[in-house]
């Protein structure tokens, strides 16, 4: 079964807000924490809310790729993260499946992108789209080491120049600390 | 945004319960009648809810073929239906998405033989596998003529003996009338 994973952002939670952007489309309320978890934190200002799923669009061969490098969360060296709602456009929606898929890999190579930073930067998924009520369409986690902070600052790059950002229109940016 | 989709077993609804059989796994618990809408019925015995989504498998090719004869819900000749909610293994949601749609399409054309009963079926996909807490992960809904019922007949007897119904561990049948 799908797993919940739930963010809260507000005055508590173990990972510090270091900088909170609207890289797309409408602001978050600035909070000063966010806490990552099964259920939310009861006094959070925000809660945003999704699921582990399945994959999408990624063949066998890739996922050989993906599976060999399996994303680790909670690494003790990892004490840097990013939060990364985002939702994609109802054009995007609307288009079958292969049309999708094209624009993800052959025109963006999003999943080979992603694959150069795996053993970097781990990451997780959180579907949200089919919630009822959900304001975005995916949750991105991310963690890393502070040193290999700028290889992320690439990573996302390199993935907001392709094709597929086109679609984007809503993103907020989250970056968080839990050194501090 | 997806829209939310609500079946209200119990009492009242304006489908009455012709049939409801368990196809593969557990029963529901036997209501008399169904309720469809957008929100839940207060005193239903069961509630199961979804959303409409985008789609997963078809291509460009096949929506085409797909939107020529658009499923047309609540056509006053169609006063038979059946609500079938499935859930499928967890070795079918492990598969990569190219052999998903290889199960699915090439090896057993699921969408080809769906497309042979569009215009005597009408039908809706409600997706909730990423609902948390859902007990199942699509609400699959069907409307029909009763002369067209051996239709639909023939189609369930289709693709239940196709491969890709290996990978579903829970099936239940429910057949409904709103003309009495």
């Amino acid at each position: 079964m799908p797993d919940a994973v739930v963010f809260s952002g507000g005055a508590s939670g173990a990972w510090k807000v270091v900088r909170q952007v609207a890289v797309t489309g409408a602001p978050l309320p600035p909070v000063a924490r966010i806490e990552k978890g099964g259920k939310a934190v009861t006094d959070a200002a925000w809660v945003l809310m999704g699921v582990t799923s399945n994959l999408r669009y990624t063949t066998a061969a890739e996922k050989r790729i993906l599976d060999a490098t399996p994303s680790v969360l909670g690494r003790p060296s990892a004490t840097r993260g990013a939060l990364i709602p985002i939702t994609k456009s109802a054009r995007w929606w609307g288009l079958p499946q292969d049309e999708r898929r094209a624009i993800l890999e052959e025109q963006s190579r999003h999943i080979a992108i992603g694959s150069a930073y795996l053993s970097k930067v781990s990451r997780q998924l959180v579907h949200c789209r089919d919630q009822a009520g959900a304001r975005f369409d995916f949750l991105t986690w991310f963690e890393f080491a502070p040193a290999d902070e700028p290889r992320f600052d690439e990573l996302l790059a390199e993935l907001r120049a392709s094709p597929e950002w086109r679609f984007v229109e809503h993103e907020v940016e989250i970056r968080l600390d839990r050194g501090t």
